[in-house]
């Protein structure tokens, strides 16, 4: 992979997402995910989600490229359809990045 | 939700994930789960994905929050095992920013 | 694959599961299942999908043939713990046999 | 749910897909599924399971019932596809069924 992009899209992204809210379902395809509710927008979220493993499971980066932006994508509708920020979910992180870290878990699950 | 975290968390859980790639599978989650290869970590991916499916339609932003941060994780860890950096998938991101826009699918998909 | 198994399984697969309500959760993974309610058992499904889809994207056809039971095992625990019964899903089934066929979808979803 | 079907419906259903192998994709659904390929097939399953997850999730059986009926169809398809016969995942079942039982990872899986 040659470009390199900057995190400041994700910012942009989810602010374009939240503006979509009340447009017209006919013209805006998140107007659209809005307008057909949260199971809808998890269900598609589910789909990038398969897509994203086969993407990988076949080895191939281009693809897996493409659907973990489709999945971010989506996955951004549904933070927004459920009232949630991206900052919800940073915090939620540098949560875990503290005493027990990120891999907390590993010490929980496995002796 | 009360707290709001900063992105710049996204760039430092990713530079830990890429510090674990040989490390003691036996004291890191994150060794672990590249010594178990890709297609366990695309299927943890997709277990996460389900869970955040799940935490949606029963309408728990709470839960969410939870399995997006997880999603992210695996996420991360897998596009550090297939050769990827958060960079490329912001760089496709804003790529679709461009002319079509973000909401490019629309106008393929529906009439 | 060389041994064949007989459809009549699954008949006896269901009444197994249903035997399993009420049962003591600490001795019955079904038991334990029912105990946990409805999401979990979905997720659980969810979970055996994606390892299904992945044991076929690399082709292996032995690990498909297990998770496939483990796929059917949870699929029949949803239907149980949903009212339903097998014979409700092979109703559907034997409709879509009828005039339009089973593959009615195909006309639906392409010109 | 009134209707009981038989389960001979899922030998006729599989007979059919085997029946599409090599027909023209755009007269035929099992045909054209054919015609992606397996990875394809599997990403329609996960897909299906998703959906069948959020029917579970949101408490809908007849909604279940649809996507069990869809899940069961592109399982089937997978199959074919990848060689087998519902009979080599029958002999599977019954194999769990016998001394340690269906029931037998319960054992491996929790103390």
């Amino acid at each position: 992979m040659s470009a390199s992009g900057d995190s400041t899209i994700l910012a942009r992204l989810f602010a374009i997402i939240e503006s979509r809210k009340g447009a017209d379902p006919s013209v805006s395809r998140t107007a659209y995910l809005f307008h057909r509710g949260i199971p809808k927008i998890a269900q598609k979220l589910g789909e990038e989600a398969v897509e994203a493993v086969i993407a990988a499971v076949q080895g191939n980066p281009r693809d897996l490229v493409n659907e973990s932006a489709d999945l971010l994508y989506h996955l951004f509708v549904l933070w927004s359809a459920m009232g949630l920020k991206p900052g919800d979910i940073y915090a939620e992180l540098e949560r875990r990045e503290g005493t027990s870290g990120i891999e907390e878990k590993r010490s929980r699950t496995r002796p």
